[in-house]
């Protein structure tokens, strides 16, 4: 039983809660790097299904430029109204660590993530990532990479298949070339899988709408 | 661009040719080893849509007991209305050989098969099964595998995103387990994909019925 997880990417909360509004999914996640300006997170109990929180770096991929302190201010401050916070493998270490107990002791789970928009490591460095993030005190496992070839493909969904973990699991290929492991994940225990709002609205190349992932997952989970 | 193939697996030729009537695929696979009793071959003539034809001998786990000369003989006989014709890899090298032989001199294309219904090896064995089919002369490779977990799954993908043989490749996981293959295979440059005419005919477990692999075709591979 996978779930449904639809990133929302406006450059407001206000449009971040009105783009959520009647969407049919098991979760959202809250791009907060991708708002601009001091967001008001009281704005967050506004949404109706249960809430992913990430606020990616920069260095990582996204779009936060601020101190990491800001960032990780940001993220203690949803915690009231989040289900799920994502914190990144490469943060510092002290630090990631502190802000990891923060977020267990409020009752939020933990999904530990590592990007790589550049390249696709062999299945068995992208398992020795996910044991790293698990180690780390993840409930949850993320990894995303770049692939070139179907082959780097494939390397993500045999890690996804074979990790051996005791969490859950999401690992991701990206891209148009990778769009196929955000299907083929749920069928090999992958954990969440992520849809677009809209066609319009996708946060990757390669992502589904949510009503494409619907009708996929009526086919191929049920 | 991949083809969906539906198996007829009745026990008559006219019943097989009933079951395709107004089925909207790409391709239909007449299963003689299915058929009871001495089949009129001419009754292929019928069938509307281009036509594989697969006589599976018992030994490879089909239900053909007859010789390898009667199963040749069908197989001869079914030529002129064929557009592909199986031939197992495991056949007696000579016959196979000026069996292919023959299938080509009428222009009809050879898929070379090699099943394994006990188990999955890893990927480079798969790799050198589906390299020893285009030695041996096939227009279109074909391995289908038991799996007992998901990275069984996974070592068919990889050998279908990686094969790096100069033709069209079909790799199948079998079984429920290995169901995610028959929709993945496309996207990994898989070229043909076997759906069931509906939930009662499927002649295998796993299986998409025709409805729902063009439904899957629709959002995956448009």
């Amino acid at each position: 039983m996978s779930l449904i997880c639809v990133p929302l990417m406006d450059e407001s909360l206000d449009s971040q809660v009105k783009s959520a509004e009647g969407l049919e999914c098991d979760l959202v996640e809250a791009r907060l790097d991708f708002l601009s300006g001091s967001p008001d997170l009281r704005m967050l109990s506004n949404l109706k299904q249960p809430l992913m929180v990430t606020c990616m770096p920069a260095w990582e991929g996204g779009r936060f430029k601020g101190s990491e302190e800001d960032r990780f201010g940001l993220l203690r401050a949803s915690l009231e109204h989040a289900d799920y916070v994502t914190v990144e493998l490469r943060a510092e270490e002290k630090l990631r660590n502190q802000l990891i107990e923060e977020v267990k002791s409020a009752g939020v789970k933990v999904v530990i993530a590592f990007h790589d928009f550049e390249k696709t490591p062999p299945s068995d460095e992208i398992i020795a990532l996910l044991k790293e993030e698990e180690s780390a005190g993840a409930d949850i496992a993320k990894v995303a990479f770049k692939p070139e070839t179907r082959a780097d493909v494939v390397e993500v969904l045999r890690a996804q298949a074979s990790s051996g973990l005791k969490i859950p699991v999401i690992a991701l290929s990206m891209g148009e070339l990778g769009g196929l492991t955000r299907v083929v994940g749920p069928l090999l225990g992958g954990f969440i899988t992520f849809a677009a709002v809209s066609h319009e609205k996708r946060t990757a190349p390669g992502q589904y709408t949510l009503d494409e992932m619907k009708a996929l997952k009526e086919i191929l989970w049920k």
